[in-house]
């Protein structure tokens, strides 16, 4: 069975584990799942022309609002894996990552997760008609 | 309104951030919040005589399978906060956290999580019986 | 032999080891002796009414230019642990931090550093004069 | 000037900086270079056959007892950069590796290190000689 090919995604890219990122289990820490998926998707924005960073000296920012994360199968020290996302809008001011990290090659799905954001400016969520203009959706 | 005493918890832990636990955004960046609440259910573990290092050592390991995080308010530079928990059994295999981190002196609540765990053997998930009995739940 | 007596210390901040600080050697990682000693070192200037954030703010950094530490043995999982720390001034620019980790109870050294830094504004290099004499060397 | 080409190195690595590896001043954390640093020595050891995790496994550490690092130059939100290295015998048990990091594409120094490791078998220090051998130094 093949996770990787049933499902289309619009943007992926491949990482391998770092020995630091591992914890004294000897697998990925939890956390740095959150940190893999974070740069995944910022790497989505810059390849639609948004960066994160300039937003943020502009005054918006990108704000996660809630993640659910599934953890299938730990990744070990050295392994190869790939993040592949969708995005999509939900209601007037939330976008959603949907993202899937699989094992390379083998394929095998190590997290599922969901991670919806909002933009603010200034503090305060406003509309994210512009960004969402920016990066085609 | 004081979230802080609306609801019971069994467990609960203070920090404070630290600057090298900020992102560019110059607020506490989202996977260290797993951290803290990872570090909050370790220490409510040995406060039941259970070591999460000592269980690896032993062959047996308490695996994180699914984590719900709501970012309600972003954390700061030098800000203090609690960690309040508490934990329930879920069917046969599965300890469900609830956790909820809340800003110090103002109790403004911050992150609410759940974290689902399983306690496993050598990879294998087991009945975390004795775990149960020595947490006393 | 009582390594902490040995030396007079102008700061002190007691530290325990979190579970997320190890790594797949089951010893704390050595990066992560740097965020304690910087975390150390901004709680210090705060102790002396200096904010590391705040002087940001304001267009001023604290740049760290050269670390020395000599790792002399590993600290694990729920280790306690104190840092201790002096501060001089080195020509017209910079300020050493002489930063030692001892394990608790027992004082053994773990860690010793010496952390060099400058003040810059807008990235060029300035005189810690009023940094200085805030601090009160 | 050309930094990069006045000196010969036995291995480089490429990276980019993940923007969470950037702390409130906007620049990537000086604990961070420490795990570019070792990232870099484990793959250039895996480059020669050696594993930096399999050797935790059978017994020996290769544990780092002393870094020097001079900050010259930070790195920013998505900079790429290369850490090119060479590895030295000092006296019968350290080895040092000479590592230095270079922004690309224009070749700026960013950080200039020495780190100096030994071999350990449960906890003792022992002579590298079986690693220099398979490392072909």
């Amino acid at each position: 069975m093949n996770n990787l090919n049933q499902k289309q995604y619009s943007f992926s890219l491949e990482f391998s584990v770092r020995d630091y990122e591992c914890d004294l289990q000897g697998v990925v820490n939890n956390a740095n799942y959150q940190h893999y998926l974070e740069h995944a998707r910022h790497e989505f924005l810059i390849s639609r022309g948004v960066s994160f960073a300039d937003l943020h000296q502009q005054g918006t920012d990108l704000i996660v609002s809630r993640v659910e994360i599934d953890y299938k199968y730990p990744l070990k020290s050295r392994d190869r894996f790939i993040i592949k996302l969708n995005l999509r809008r939900e209601g007037n001011v939330r976008l959603v990552f949907e993202q899937d990290i699989f094992r390379l090659p083998d394929e095998k799905l190590i997290v599922r997760a969901k991670v919806t954001g909002v933009a603010t400016m200034n503090g305060r969520p406003v509309s994210p008609e512009n960004l969402i203009k920016q990066i085609g959706l």
